[in-house]
């Protein structure tokens, strides 16, 4: 056993560097490893698997709602990317370009998609003719590219994995229903899956999808009061139909442009699951995400049917349908918790010869480090309960930091005040509506707009740069 | 109702044109469409919806032999390519290559991956350093890009999806196990899953993979008698980690070299299903794979009760677990059998006011056209029962297929003979191993080596080209 003795290694402390405690977390509890090409990554099994349970539980919500998954080539050809000229400026700048196929240099050269708008454009005219053809309600599981010159795990990949929906609507009616349905079902899963509480608003003209009309976010406040944009819903009116003329003919016999939404998820929500909820000890795993739910770890496992009691337990939690693992290796109890703790598992379940004689096990919990002594008969429903409970208590502190951090300001000067003195946070003003004043809150104040909330106060009050009276509330920030 | 009326478009006969009854099933059940990019495909939600069962049964295969998903990036410097050299001059010669990124010049261009060994050799050198982390059992869910110069819808992508095993082990024989242990979990899938027949066997070495020191292969027969490899399986050694410079300390101490295998489908298969089981009236799914595998259509649905009553039925067969779907749509029930059984769904249920009466409802199989009354009590037990035996039916014929056109010969001459005189077909000869002889074979008969079954039949005989004695059996034929 000496030869392969190995301590946890030691994260970063979260309040001393985040940054590091971040990248510490991101490497140690195995999610991510780097390739060599700068800001590629590769999700290693622990961190690909939340994605597949983040998969799973969205699909399930899109299928349901009667989405259909397709897919669609990687590849644009430059003239198809250019045929919507917002978008086209928007993301030309950070695309990867393919000039070279085979042995001969493409006629035309093609980028890796960066978002598929102009391919699901293309499509849809070959397949919608009547308003019989409409909704059409399609998604894609895929990645994407994005030729960014800054990257960090999770939070900003040149490539990332993600779903995009791209939805077509007779009405304009229908597409704005839908960009809010997506919405309302991105913060759902966020707060009831994730244990992330969000903020729902409406992206200003300068922060919104290039070639959408609206783009709709939820926001998430990070443990270290930086926001994350967790997801977005566009709706896009029908500019990108008429620039791929895309007509139906209706129920009233004439031609009609549709109208169309697009919204998306990304593995960034795993950066933000974990600056959300972990700690000096490492991850902490919402437990309806967790790979691991339960971790059960027989201590003094050498003594007579200790692992066997180990292994029924085990056996009773898969059957309750719980993601349970048994650690039977040869490590000491001690290295095992903190590795465990450190992959953030939600639930430890241990069981000794003590233990045995009494009838009972140990549960101890991720989030609050607390113990409990529970009989063995009410293994599942002990478990069952305690996993509630801790997606409950992680959603409350986290509800709990992103209230105690949003504050109320009136001038741009109250607003620096207020980030200063509480090193970072929401704030929230009245907005005139002016490019001119949200760009002056970057350059005196460094925060950006996060979003209109929906819920509006409704109140009137003064824009915190020009003074002008105006009722449209905003929230400012500084983002990930 | 008129403007809408539609027919079922006709389908060209299968034996009049195979070629042009294949491209008409794939797009007019809409499994694919075509996009901008010559070879790149668009996968409709009902082509897409058989790759997700495709998947999940996979996958749970995957998982139950220990298997994990990862995701590496879609991208290979050009250098890491060139690593080992059989693999480069297999692979480059068929790459699409990214040369700029944002607005710059890549210093090093880099290729969309045309499979990834050489990425998860990288990655592999950075996470194998004990046998204590042997082994490794990765698996891949994604894209991959080969600039082929011809292409056919499934057959023959330039981006096609499939998944990619990647293993590393402590010794030959564990590697050696884990590429029959993959070759057995396709053959069975395809058998019991696709009701596709499979012939298991070694690629010469002309026809294995680049790289590979052996090649297994699942080799299916289409309809028209030609052969459709359908997945393999490869034994690397330790070429790849030797070129890669992957080296464990064993248990004895020493540095050793991992041995490696990888293993691969996609979505060539669904391919190979259409070309197995479809008919003149369209695509025949497999109800094991099929997205739909029930469809409940009301009859004389103006009658009172009958849409409730069909309602019914398809409530129950969801509630028993069958995928099962309802047209209540305006269109005449004529029209909806002829669309559904085009679109290849293993079951219609029909109901109207007389069965209604008689307390029942009639089944009508797509494989033979048959039609059944059943009482209404007996709905779920007769479906599961029917459902089960098309499987069964769809793969004797399939069978009986393979084992009426699989042929022996002893001269190139036979082989020949035989394939004219029956139109296509598998011909089984003795081969004396030399390259010469194989290349003879398509030179003077127009056939590849498909492989050596693993059931050799253990005589010897004479090389079919050379006349040499040898004991070696191997399959000859036309492939797609």
């Amino acid at each position: 056993m000496a030869q392969d003795k190995r301590q946890v290694d030691a994260i970063t402390a979260r309040d001393v560097d985040f940054a590091q405690w971040y990248t510490d977390v991101c490497t140690k509890a195995e999610l991510i490893d780097y390739s060599s090409i700068k800001g590629m990554f590769i999700y290693r099994p622990y961190g690909y698997a939340i994605w597949e349970n983040i998969q799973k539980e969205l699909d399930k919500r899109f299928k349901e709602t009667g989405h259909e998954n397709v897919y669609l080539p990687m590849l644009i050809p430059e003239s198809l990317l250019q045929k919507e000229k917002d978008h086209v400026e928007g993301f030309a700048p950070e695309c990867a370009w393919v000039t070279v196929g085979g042995s001969e240099k493409l006629e035309e050269r093609c980028c890796i998609r960066p978002t598929s708008e102009t391919l699901f454009c293309e499509h849809y005219k070959n397949i919608i003719h009547s308003h019989r053809d409409l909704p059409k309600l399609y998604n894609q599981w895929c990645s994407v590219l994005r030729w960014e010159k800054t990257s960090r795990p999770f939070l900003r990949h040149r490539e990332f994995l993600w779903q995009e929906g791209h939805t077509m609507h007779a009405t304009e009616e229908e597409a704005r229903e839908e960009t809010m349905r997506m919405l309302n079902i991105y913060a759902d899963f966020m707060e009831n899956v994730l244990a992330m509480p969000v903020l729902k608003g409406r992206k200003t003209d300068k922060e919104k999808f290039k070639g959408a009309e609206e783009t709709y976010t939820v926001e998430c406040m990070m443990h270290d009061k930086k926001a994350l944009q967790a997801g977005t819903s566009h709706y896009f009116g029908d500019g990108f139909a008429r620039a791929f003329d895309i007509t139906f003919t209706g129920s009233d016999n004439q031609l009609h442009h549709p109208h169309q939404t697009s919204w998306g998820v990304s593995t960034r929500m795993i950066g933000g699951i974990i600056m959300t909820h972990g700690d000096d000890n490492g991850l902490v795993l919402p437990p309806r995400i967790a790979p691991i739910q339960v971790i059960v770890i027989p201590v003094a496992q050498h003594k007579p049917g200790v692992t066997d009691a180990a292994q029924d337990l085990l056996s009773r939690l898969q059957a309750a349908g719980v993601r349970a693992k048994i650690d039977v290796s040869d490590k000491a109890p001690g290295w095992k918790f903190a590795e465990y703790e450190m992959r953030g598992v939600p639930v430890r379940v241990e069981i000794g010869p003590k233990d045995m004689e009494k009838g009972q096990c140990c549960l101890a919990r991720r989030d609050t480090g607390e113990k409990t002594f529970v009989p063995l008969a009410e293994l599942e429903s002990a478990v069952a309960a305690l996993l509630d409970d801790i997606h409950h208590n992680m959603y409350a502190m986290a509800k709990a930091n992103l209230d105690a951090n949003t504050f109320q300001a009136e001038t741009w000067e109250e607003v620096k005040e207020t980030l200063e003195a509480h090193s970072g946070g929401f704030v929230r003003t009245k907005w005139c509506g002016d490019l001119a004043c949200e760009l002056a809150m970057k350059d005196k104040v460094g925060v950006s707009s996060r979003c209109m909330p929906l819920e509006q106060s409704g109140t009137t009050g003064k824009c915190p740069v020009c003074g002008k009276e105006c009722a449209t509330d905003i929230i400012w920030g500084v983002a990930y």
